[in-house]
């Protein structure tokens, strides 16, 4: 597994629609959200860096399940700050990330980079940021995806008194942020600590995003081995509520042969190739989701300016304007009918009337900018051109498969 | 497997146990409890019928799952009534028993035998009844074990409007009967209807009893059958709330030969091997079981007999019997202590002091006889003579598995 040198094509076609998503919204979205106040009344505005997060996978588990060797094998080499072996030994929070050159980063500098992702951390304090660390590495994979290395869980007591920080917090806060949460479990000792079990708990909500790996999975007996990956799917049905499975993959990560029978073999290594092809399909699905979510966003933003215009409109041009928005405001179903009716828009577009008309009482309809038809065009070939021109450069189902390692 | 003929020695052995609890009993133990009616304050006087009930294995799935088809696996040849088909074949639960010749009984007459264990399921009326049925032959393993074919579960609607009794509550019936409950699954069809998840439900309190079993595993392409014994371990960990996992067993329980690939054969060669020893020891475990119940009985005798001689002692002669009553009755507790203390009985063989005050109550302490100790030091006896030697006859550790196929 030779790293490769440079960015590799299916990196960039990400990375334009990335760039373009950016661009689409900086000229063409952001300007009508500004002047319209969609900020205040949905989420708020975004700048680049919010397009360029890179999708992130969390891994999680019991100390010396093979977290970091994991990490490894996906890289095809060491990275910076690497610590493998026997004993706990992983004691931070590390974010594997492309870089042209090794370095390692100390949190408190990576929680206060505008370009990173990681400025939410700071709540957790020094006590966390000090067992928090950025380890950058030229390896193409890592155009695609950061990884989230994580101290073992230990069992117990053991656990509460080493740390200086909340360990199920800070999962809870990576796994909202990440695209894929990989729990590891050793398939020689399998045991879901109570600490691991809350860790598992905090990830309700993003139960999609589970996935499951019974790593060290060779040279234990092909009957035992079964008997292993039931009490496993007992135990995590159990504790994940969601009524269809997640999906566990059984192998051996790491750059050792596999040691197993015929048979065993022929099961790890599908298996391995599944996850690989998974993970390999992150980047794809989240810059899927970043097209989605700003599909959605200018579709709330239309419904929002339609509704703001007509408002507008049925204002008296002169006096008792007070008086006026009061009662716009106070038959705010009726009006938002109307423009449903007239502009043809779904209802799911629509604001919450409550919150609509919380936010809108503490600002003058007046002030807001007249509808501008053009603006409105310039949005509606959003949706119906830029986007859709985005999405054609996405490579056709399957072909992404055969596309030389974005996995290497 | 050809049926063998005659009864083989360990079922003999089984059989003596059986014969020298039920002579125990009988002689020594139930004249005791008359005099003392242990039968009003713990559970009523048993007779030979209650030591003679075979080790039941209930079977229990989805319809075409095959369960008719495992029973003539474990027997090696057809049984009376049977019927095996693609579609919903077994209409009545059918309780195969061992008999010298072939033939088939009517529920109706099964349940008022008194020699067999079914006179409960007159309580399910006819609706039941007719659809109730014996089935008796002569095969050696059912010297040993009474199975309990059912019909399939269908999901939904079907179900409720073709049956004339309720099922989850004749399995309830079953199961808190059984020793072994035998659920059975598909490998290529895996569903959990409501129905079949009422039924697993209404096995509370049996968990220990169930076993699993993944039949048709073999032409299953071995990643997949991994993948749907996962998703049945996930979804019976949720149902059933023990931590502890439930046993399956995967395998392919009919008289083909299996038709698969080499690794799979060694699995399920193993675990079909396994599966025909468990049920070989249900014999053992079920006379063992019955050995432990007379021991705790005997033992509940002893403390309630002694307690009954102490009260009696502490009663006055000749006058004032009503009002003495009432107060040593009121003062429970501290004459419990003092036989406890003075016969050196555990705290656990002692009754529940309101239960026994509340019983004790419609009796007059008067009209119970007097301790004897002649009686006493022969209960004695059976606890640490009669039952040993009889404890002595089970075979040793090791070489049950080694006899001759108790399952043939
Ligand atoms: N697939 C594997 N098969 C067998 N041994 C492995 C495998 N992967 C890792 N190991 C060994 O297991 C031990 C722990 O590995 P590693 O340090 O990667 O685990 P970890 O989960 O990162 O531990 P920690 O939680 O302490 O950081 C090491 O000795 C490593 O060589
Ligand atoms: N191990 C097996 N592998 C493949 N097919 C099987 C196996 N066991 C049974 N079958 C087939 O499955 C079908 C259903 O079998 P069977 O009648 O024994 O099931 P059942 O559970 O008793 O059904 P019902 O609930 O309707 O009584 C039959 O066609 C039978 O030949
Ligand atoms: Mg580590
Ligand atoms: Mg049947």
């Amino acid at each position: 597994m030779p790293p490769k040198k440079g960015k590799e094509p299916i990196a960039e076609v990400y990375d334009s629609v990335t760039d373009g998503l950016k661009a689409l919204y900086r000229t063409k979205i952001r300007p009508v959200e500004e002047q319209f106040k969609f900020g205040e009344f949905y989420s708020p505005i975004m700048n680049d860096g919010d397009f360029d997060a890179k999708p992130m996978v969390l891994l999680v588990g019991q100390y010396s399940v093979g977290k970091t060797s994991f990490i490894r094998y996906l890289l095809g080499r060491d990275f910076p700050g690497q610590h493998i072996g026997p004993e706990p030994t992983t004691d931070r929070f590390i974010a594997v990330m492309h870089g042209t050159d090794d370095k390692t980063t100390p949190g408190n500098a990576l929680a206060v980079s505008p370009n990173m992702p990681f400025r939410g951390l700071e709540m957790f304090g020094n006590g966390f940021l000090s067992k928090f660390q950025g380890a950058q590495l030229d390896v193409p994979l890592l155009h695609h995806v950061t990884l989230i290395d994580t101290p073992g869980i230990l069992a117990g007591e053991k656990q509460r008194i080493g740390r200086s920080y909340d360990f199920t917090q800070v999962c809870e806060w990576f796994a909202s942020r990440c695209d894929i949460v990989l729990l590891l479990f050793d398939a020689h000792k399998l045991d879901i600590s109570d600490e691991f079990q809350r860790a598992i708990e905090a990830l309700k909500g993003h139960d999609d995003k589970i996935r499951v790996v019974l790593n060290k999975a060779d040279q234990v007996d092909a009957q035992k081995l079964v008997r292993i990956y039931g009490a496993l799917m007992w135990s995590l049905g159990k504790v994940i509520k969601t009524p269809e499975c997640v999906r566990v993959y059984i192998g051996s990560f790491w750059d050792e042969p596999l040691k197993c029978n015929e048979w065993s073999r022929q099961l790890l290594q599908k298996e391995m190739a599944d996850l690989l092809n998974d993970l390999k399909n992150v980047p794809k699905n989240a810059a899927i989701r970043k097209v989605n979510e700003l599909v959605k966003r200018v579709r709330l933003c239309k419904a929002h300016v339609y509704v703001i215009g007509h408002l507008k409109k049925e204002m008296p041009s002169m006096f008792g304007k007070d008086k006026a928005q009061t009662k716009l405001l106070s038959n705010l179903e009726e009006h938002f009918l109307k423009v449903h009716r007239t502009h043809g828009l779904p209802v799911g577009d629509f604001p919450d009337v409550a919150r609509f008309r919380g936010v809108m009482d503490g600002h003058d309809l007046a002030k807001f900018p007249k509808l501008d038809q053009k603006m409105m065009d310039n949005m509606e070939t959003v949706l119906t051109k830029d986007i859709p021109k985005l999405m054609s450069m996405f490579p056709q189902e399957g072909s992404a498969n055969s596309s030389s390692g974005a996995v290497s």
